[in-house]
């Protein structure tokens, strides 16, 4: 893992919660929907063809971890699970907790408005407690 | 695989690829993007983690597979790979081939203007040639 560099705008739009065996788990600063995103740390990563066999298991081993806990814990209406890079080319994955009473809902919730950050204790909170589960 | 149903929404949107071991793959009817769906043909699911890990194994090898295809063949700028499933519950995952030239780029695809479909010859074409490669 030395030397893994996080792209700077997932860098800025992101609190770390953890680093897994493969990933890092970073918070989406946004009170709207609990959204978190894994970064295989690996550098020149894109697409998921990118990763050896291994490491695609691995990434699949860590998406349904922390989907389980998400799903124990918030009862989501749905998951929603993506690898789109449109716009970060680092290959990253979105992994967001949706209830039918959120903001974008029914419709995907990238693009729609703008981010509400969270409060700087209730960001803490939400740190320090996803950091535990995970 | 005996009695497995695919939801009337996929099965009106696409047309049959080829059934891979675990997943149906179907192509959307639609010009703007080269876009397949994968649907695991296990009734009942809804979430990745509804599969057991070897079926979600599976799932990453498919989504590789097909991916590295469509890589080859397209050079996509981008593959998006996604389960959302708020309009179809259904378990399914997206895989879509985006060039910056395309109707939504850099956006996601999805709710963004209508579906173009293919003409009869057109579409026969496309369904045989991926058949043939996947």
């Amino acid at each position: 893992m030395t030397g893994f560099t996080l792209d700077p705008t997932l860098a800025k739009d992101t609190i770390e919660i953890k680093k897994l065996d493969l990933c890092y788990v970073g918070l989406m600063n946004d009170t709207r929907y609990p959204w978190l995103i894994l970064v295989p740390m690996q550098n020149g990563l894109v697409e998921l063809t990118d990763l050896t066999r291994g490491d695609a298991i691995k990434l699949i081993d860590e998406i349904s971890h922390i989907s389980q806990i998400l799903q124990t814990q918030l009862k989501p209406h749905k998951l929603n699970t993506a690898a789109l890079g449109n716009q970060v080319r680092q290959l990253h994955i979105h992994i967001i907790a949706r209830q039918t009473t959120d903001a974008a809902w029914p419709g995907p919730v990238w693009g729609v408005g703008d981010a509400v950050p969270y409060g700087e204790e209730e960001l803490e909170k939400m740190v320090r407690k996803l950091g535990e589960l995970f």
